[in-house]
């Protein structure tokens, strides 16, 4: 077991409405309506949780809504990390038609001012020590600059934590100037971040960071660390809904690395946890028995050399 | 100034986002995202405030979330009888797009059991002596029958009260029973409650409502009372947002009434009422030179006997 800090900057309440069809201009009656804390560090925690560390969260909570996070907080036995801020956490919405078809509409969330990264960035280092690895997983919210995102990641590194990114777009590029030990982008960020250039990866182990984990949906996971590639395809499975699919992967190849298992191991099990998270409306693992299922459907294979 | 009551039996907080285009399917990012405290008796409360009158608001809320309409509450000094139930008072999302459509999504709300039932009935037997009037207003949540409704308003008129209902569909049909004081349907709940009758309005004096007054958009308001039915044409003014308009018509024939006003100068200051509303992104009574203004150019007239 290992303990784990994820910090999620700008996390949201995930809103999920259920309708037959989205009739846009008309007043459309939803059957059902579910909130629940979300946000990547967030659904991160939870399927750590599920593999046995103990987790702490941490980051910006709007004030004046935290009703949700404390209540998940207190069920997973979490330790809180966050930071209140003036507010209200922002609201996800997430549209769910009968036909499978989703429309998200995410909003910008609450400002995070000066004072609150300040504490937060002391909150990190009075607690750093007391963990083995840390998540920084999610976009950054109004008020928080790139380079004092940079900072953040510096700082965690230099606490001697084993730092895991997942972001996207300019929050992406300033964290990997930090070199973080793992980043998991999917195919797009990648592209985004650094450019459609073959040395990408050669590029971010030049930065310092160990494991790329580059997930492409149902085409499969590539992990790059220095010295060994790997792919693993996972298999075909009926989708439910993707959500927390990439916050599944993340975790699964978190406490395959904390854990020291084999790598091949390590990836196959993480890929069959982002299986499964798509198989289900929520994710986590609900069914060992049937993680077991998916994990001898995942196909891993060596990457040639380029 | 009158002692006002108004009863929400399902309110709702309205989330209100605001974006460039709705793309179904799509990932949507909202510039704005608003959170606030809403249902019809609510809003029809804040309108009644605004005219001076010393209002109570309650009905049924959700203790998960009341934070919102808590602060409203103490804000606009309201007294507070809503009796919490278990469960989250449900989200009304509005999507407002730059060229003026809006897309509502409406979720069901939380269930309400047989006990929270009593214990309303109760509160407004205990409490009911000390108002002038009170405005049911709205749907029915789960678990709340339409022979219940009516027995609430039995309860409601058995005590002296004038009853003003605004609702819709079967709990209009079975509200309607009851012979409330004054109904507020538009056209179209009219007609759904009582078919595309000639005699509707007759049937509904027949039946003891003292005051049908039909709102029908921009054509105007049609009131009418056993020997008197007028019509009144707001000017034409640029819509901004319709939200509210249906409540501040109610909430200027209740002032009008209470205060015993000309019905001439009622329906005329009503309909100023709701055409403000109109213009603004919200309601209420923002700017008394505007509602002036607005009164002015609100055209009454009598309607010929049929």
């Amino acid at each position: 077991m290992a303990r784990i800090l994820t910090l999620t900057l700008n996390p949201a309440l995930d809103l999920t409405v259920r309708l037959p069809r989205l009739e846009p201009g008309e007043v459309n009656r939803s059957e059902t309506m579910l909130t629940h804390a979300a946000g990547k560090g967030v659904n991160v925690a939870q399927v750590l949780a599920d593999l046995g560390h103990q987790v702490t969260v941490g980051g910006f909570l709007g004030e004046d809504n935290p009703q949700a996070f404390e209540a998940l907080i207190a069920s997973r036995g979490f330790g809180d990390a966050f930071v209140r801020v003036p507010g209200e956490t922002r609201s996800n919405i997430k549209i769910a038609e009968y036909d499978g078809r989703v429309t998200d509409i995410n909003a910008p969330g609450p400002w995070v001012g000066e004072q609150a990264q300040k504490e937060l960035l002391k909150s990190v280092e009075a607690i750093g020590l007391e963990f083995d690895a840390v998540v920084v997983a999610g976009s950054l919210p109004n008020g928080v600059s790139p380079q004092w995102f940079q900072g953040l990641l510096e700082t965690l590194k230099n606490l001697g934590l084993k730092v895991a990114l997942d972001t996207s777009g300019e929050a992406l590029r300033a964290g990997l100037k930090a070199g973080p030990w793992l980043v998991k982008p999917n195919t797009e960020e990648l592209a985004e971040a650094l450019g459609h250039c073959a040395d990408a990866v050669s590029q971010l182990h030049q930065q310092g960071v160990e494991h790329v984990v580059v997930s492409d949906g149902a085409a499969g996971v590539s992990w790059f660390s220095p010295g060994r590639a790997l792919h693993a395809t996972p298999p075909k499975v009926s989708v439910a809904s993707t959500v927390g699919a990439g916050d599944s992967l993340l975790a699964g190849m978190l406490h395959g690395l904390l854990s020291g298992d084999t790598p091949e191991q390590t990836l196959r099990r993480a890929t069959a946890i982002a299986a499964m998270a798509v198989t289900q409306i929520g994710f986590g693992i609900s069914d060992d028995a049937q993680l077991a299922h998916l994990q001898s459907g995942v196909d891993v294979r060596t990457l040639t050399e380029q």
